[in-house]
């Protein structure tokens, strides 16, 4: 059997970007997932992207991962988000034909040198002195690597919801996977808990009366900052068209059906003790948290080129399946449509993730990862970013390399991240650009600037890739220094271009630069005073960060805490200050205490010493 | 809830074939089945046609059904068999990209008026006054219909084993279908028997040194009749390109490994009860029967565009995996191959067929039809072409008409369906040339004149189809007339023709008629006697097959009868004097009383009324 560097068990979107960023940097990197046909497959919306998942998106491509290209070569319509607003908040979307993203990303990976993918279930772990060495599979094979990443999804005791109906699986069409996580607990004495989340009913084109609907079609863009020399209409997507989306409404009879229903919802019954997330409500939430609206919009998405099925984004539900065909019914324009699946919610297990590090290694088994839905998030690009550091760091940690971190004030994977390992998780997380405190910085439009030297050096991008973000940020840097020196009608260049009102082009006249690095510079000198502020906070926050928590220091006997700042600090056990006083209900006062403690400890120890 | 007419349980080759056919003709169909997106999934080998199998295709396409333009519209390669030897044995096989072929025929599904496809697994069905009612699906819905068609293919009680790793699963990614196969005994009273199938390892692209092996390319050709004006060239395809196989061997270090494993192969270790197929056999049986044979031939197939994997046809096993392992690494070129999936067999329940009519309806439930693997046959064709025949049958007995039966020297489809009936099945049936008696009837290049005319008259084919048929028929008549009369050295054109030396062209010089027609001309002239002779036999059977037998007749007090005979007779209960003779062991002499018998019993009856 061969020898692995690094093995990735579970082919989602998390395990996809780990799988690809550890072969990339140079690991000899095993894939095992349950269905090799299921590897990036959109359990869900066949969209990518959209309010903050955009940029992670956008994100992950810069860091060298492939959701972007691979969302661009399967986009069947694009649509730049809160493009109205202020840059700190566009966010790109793209409506995807979801078997071509799954073929195409399934030989992505196939295509990969040093990447392995093998078809099978992941078991167990396998242990010795303190690490994870082998994890075996349902036929038998016992696979040793140096590193672990898991990956497993909404899959780890999966459990499916139509109404009072129950069914075991991962999702539908896939079994779940109960092994692994009696092996997680048992095996390796982590604590798991159970969230859950839904997807709405799909129904059939030649029963909608689509002249009810609103027609949406999409614009030109794309994700990929390598494909830049390529416009959206001449990327190669095998001869797909474009097609559009529709936007309906529920009625005034939705919400009696689901009012007089509620009581048969699982999640209103009792029947589901996991726990749904805020964000992405089913429709029995929407009715009953918001009693005073009258009707919600819904979007009818196209999920494929060869199918005839839409996707009813916004009506989620786990209510049962005479209901969901009732309340179907009671949206103007399908009155007659027929749903080809039900809608369902699936509960699942999540390791606890106060048990990870920012590296997203666990606390006590520092060579396995994890990644993805099952640290407690929710969204294919949520999985993805946290996929990419994952695999980064198992790579990196068998090639002897300091941890990856990517920090707030850097990337929305890195807010993200630090979101979970320091926040109570009660329901799915998920990005909003609402969550990060440097919006100014972490924008969608630079994330190549952000990122991109990281990942060159930490070897997840090649040169000839970064060479080109390196020579762009050079030409932005001296056309800036030219625009600061040169003056007109006593302002600088930089001075004019700060004004709304202007454009690079009407204050510079004609130029070679391209539109890209225009708008960098644009938004430079628009936000410039804004994006300092930020830049000032992120150094105070910094100086914070400076100061390492020791391991040692207890908690639990420290005089002048409150019990719940006690037992958070004690649960998440932050590694510095400046994570100390993200977590939820530590008071800076808290923060003034504890920096105390820490200077009188390491006096304590240079006595010992 | 909607009322349907016809309800087919399970979208595999069978069910799509039912469907298509029944909503065709004009029956409110339903499909049941437990993915849509796995409607047509080739569970095996990702090609179609092929000895026998090419024929049946072509009868499919000559009565509506889809598999043939659906496999032009997939086809990575297109190769006709046998065509060095007669036209009867010419077969025509495609290798398809398996994930575009499933694609493209959802969709077909999906866009046909009156047909509905909805995803739920079938578990049970409710009978009522001797008929089935409806079918319970895993939702709690309850959808009744006239008729039903089953077609669940591999998943009745499906197990897989991998050498001694036993998993419940209809085909790997599947579940298997319990429930339904526990209805069918308990609710319906039928019996059950267990078979089994085997599918080889995938391998990855890039651990295969193609340099080791033999290439093998495509030719020109397709499989519809209607798109004879399109060249193979110009279907489209979404622009996938052609691909070519390879031709491998296995070798002397093979079957040293094989023998050595032999016992811990379930097949041979008693581990799988079920019987395979004689004709599709696992590299270890071919090992063990063909003991002198050093090396067996196999080919490397690719799965598609979209994809790395390819298939090791010929190497079918159970043997376990790290055996699997070493036999792969055993065969030249594959020597560092590594494996994306494993080989594995399934066993399955079908409907013992002796239960069934040659309408497919079972004998005691006269509206459910049976269909495909569920009848003990393998094969994606075998399956459509039982799939056309109950869904026609299923909306015909809906709509009132006697049942469509095709006869054994009208189609291999009639062939098989009628070997189904009245043979005993002791491994899963797969067609070939050699069932048939009328071989030079049953051609692949006239299926369209032996069949579309009994399509058009059943409600199976537009007249825009048959019109195209018949004209072309007129067309080979008139010209057929004018070759015999007219005459050239003193013997007709048409006896010219007749000799092996001639083509059409040479004898009769330019002409404005298709290669098509041409063909079909020089056909029937070379082969006159053979089909004459052909002909008459078929004359004699169906004079035998005018004797029907009486339901009443009771073989068990039937004196003369051997015992064989006596039990095969009560088991099968041919419908007349051809059936009857056609069961294995029943003699002649026999098949001479039961129509002494017969007259006896006729008169019998016409003294009591
Ligand atoms: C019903 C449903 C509704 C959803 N609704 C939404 C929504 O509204 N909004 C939203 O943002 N997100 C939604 N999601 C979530 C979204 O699908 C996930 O966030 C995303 O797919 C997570 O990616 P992942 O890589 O973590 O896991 P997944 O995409 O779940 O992939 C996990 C993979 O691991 C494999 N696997 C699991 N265990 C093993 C094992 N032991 N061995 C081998 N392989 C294994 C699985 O086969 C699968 O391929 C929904 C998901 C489901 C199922
Ligand atoms: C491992 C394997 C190896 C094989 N090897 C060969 C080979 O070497 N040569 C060969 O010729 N053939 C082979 N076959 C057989 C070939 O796949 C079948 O002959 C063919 O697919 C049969 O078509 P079908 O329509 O009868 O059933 P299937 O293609 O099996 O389709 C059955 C369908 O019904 C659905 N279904 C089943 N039960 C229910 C239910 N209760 N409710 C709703 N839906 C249901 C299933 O989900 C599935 O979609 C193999 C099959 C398998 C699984």
């Amino acid at each position: 059997m061969k020898n692995y560097d690094v093995i990735i068990i579970g082919g989602g979107h998390a395990g996809i970007e780990a799988s690809l960023a550890s072969a990339r940097m140079g690991a000899e990197t095993l894939l095992i997932t349950q269905n090799l046909d299921h590897i990036g497959q959109m359990s869900c919306n066949p969209a990518i992207g959209g309010i903050a998942k955009g940029h992670v998106v956008r994100e992950i491509d810069a860091m060298g991962g492939e959701m972007g290209q691979n969302t661009d070569a399967s986009a069947l319509q694009f649509k730049m988000l809160n493009s109205s607003r202020g840059p700190a908040v566009w966010s790109p979307r793209a409506q995807c034909d979801k078997v071509l993203y799954q073929r195409r990303m399934k030989q992505q990976l196939e295509k990969t040198p040093k990447l392995h993918t093998h078809q099978a279930e992941g078991l167990s772990f396998v242990t010795e002195k303190g690490k994870v060495i082998a994890v075996q599979t349902q036929f038998g094979d016992k696979f040793e690597a140096k590193a672990f990443v898991l990956c497993c999804g909404t899959f780890m005791r999966g459990l499916m919801h139509f109404g009072p109906q129950q069914l075991p699986g991962g999702r539908t069409g896939d079994t779940a996977a109960d092994a692994i996580s009696d092996s997680l607990k048992n095996d390796l004495g982590l604590e798991l808990m159970r969230l859950k989340t839904g997807t709405p009913p799909r129904v059939l084109a030649k029963t909608i009366d689509f002249d009810q609907l609103e027609r949406q079609d999409g614009e030109s863009g794309k994700f990929s900052y390598w494909t830049r020399d390529k416009a959206y209409e001449t990327i190669d997507r095998g001869g797909i068209p474009q097609m559009p989306c529709y936007i309906g409404r529920t009625s005034a009879e939705t919400k009696r059906v689901i009012t007089e229903n509620l009581h048969l919802s699982p999640m209103y019954n009792g029947s589901i003790d996991a726990i749904g997330t805020r964000y992405c409500p089913s429709i029995e939430d929407k009715i009953h948290r918001f009693a005073d609206k009258d009707s919600h919009q819904i979007f009818l998405e196209p999920e494929g080129v060869f199918t005839e099925e839409y996707y009813l984004n916004g009506i989620s539900t786990s209510l049962p399946v005479h209901v969901q065909n009732q309340i179907v019914h009671s949206i103007p324009g399908l009155e007659n449509a027929e749903i080809a699946r039900y809608a369902y919610a699936v509960e699942y297990d999540v390791v606890s993730p106060h048990q990870t590090l920012n590296s997203l290694a666990l606390k006590p088994w520092p060579n396995l990862f994890v990644a993805g839905q099952i640290n407690g998030t929710s969204g294919y690009e949520e999985a993805a970013g946290q996929g990419l550091i994952a695999g980064a760091n198992a790579a990196g940690l068998v090639a002897g390399k300091p941890p990856l971190v990517l920090e707030r004030d850097q990337a929305y994977i890195g807010v993200m991240i630090d979101d979970l390992v320091t926040k109570d998780i009660s329901e799915p997380y998920r990005l909003f650009t609402s969550r990060a405190e440097y919006r100014l910085l972490l924008r969608q439009d630079n994330a190549d600037r952000r990122l991109s030297k990281i990942a060159y050096d930490y070897g997840l991008l090649p040169y000839e890739k970064y060479k080109i973000i390196e020579e762009k940020e050079t030409l932005i840097n001296n056309e800036i220094e030219r625009l600061k020196n040169e003056r007109s009608h006593g302002k600088s260049l930089w001075e004019h271009l700060s004004s709304h009102k202007n454009t690079y082009d009407s204050v510079v006249g004609e130029s070679d630069f391209s539109e890209e690095i225009k708008e960098q510079i644009q938004i430079d000198a628009r936000y410039e005073c804004y994006i300092q502020r930020e830049k000032q906070q992120v150094e105070r926050q910094k100086r914070l960060a400076k100061n390492p928590i020791p391991e040692e220091i207890d908690y639990l006997n420290m005089t002048g805490l409150s019990n719940e700042a006690r037992n958070k600090l004690s649960r998440y056990r932050p590694v510095d200050l400046g994570q100390a006083a993200r977590i939820d209900g530590v008071t800076p006062a808290e923060i003034g205490l504890i920096q105390v403690h820490i200077k009188r400890w390491e006096e304590s120890q240079k006595i010992k010493a």
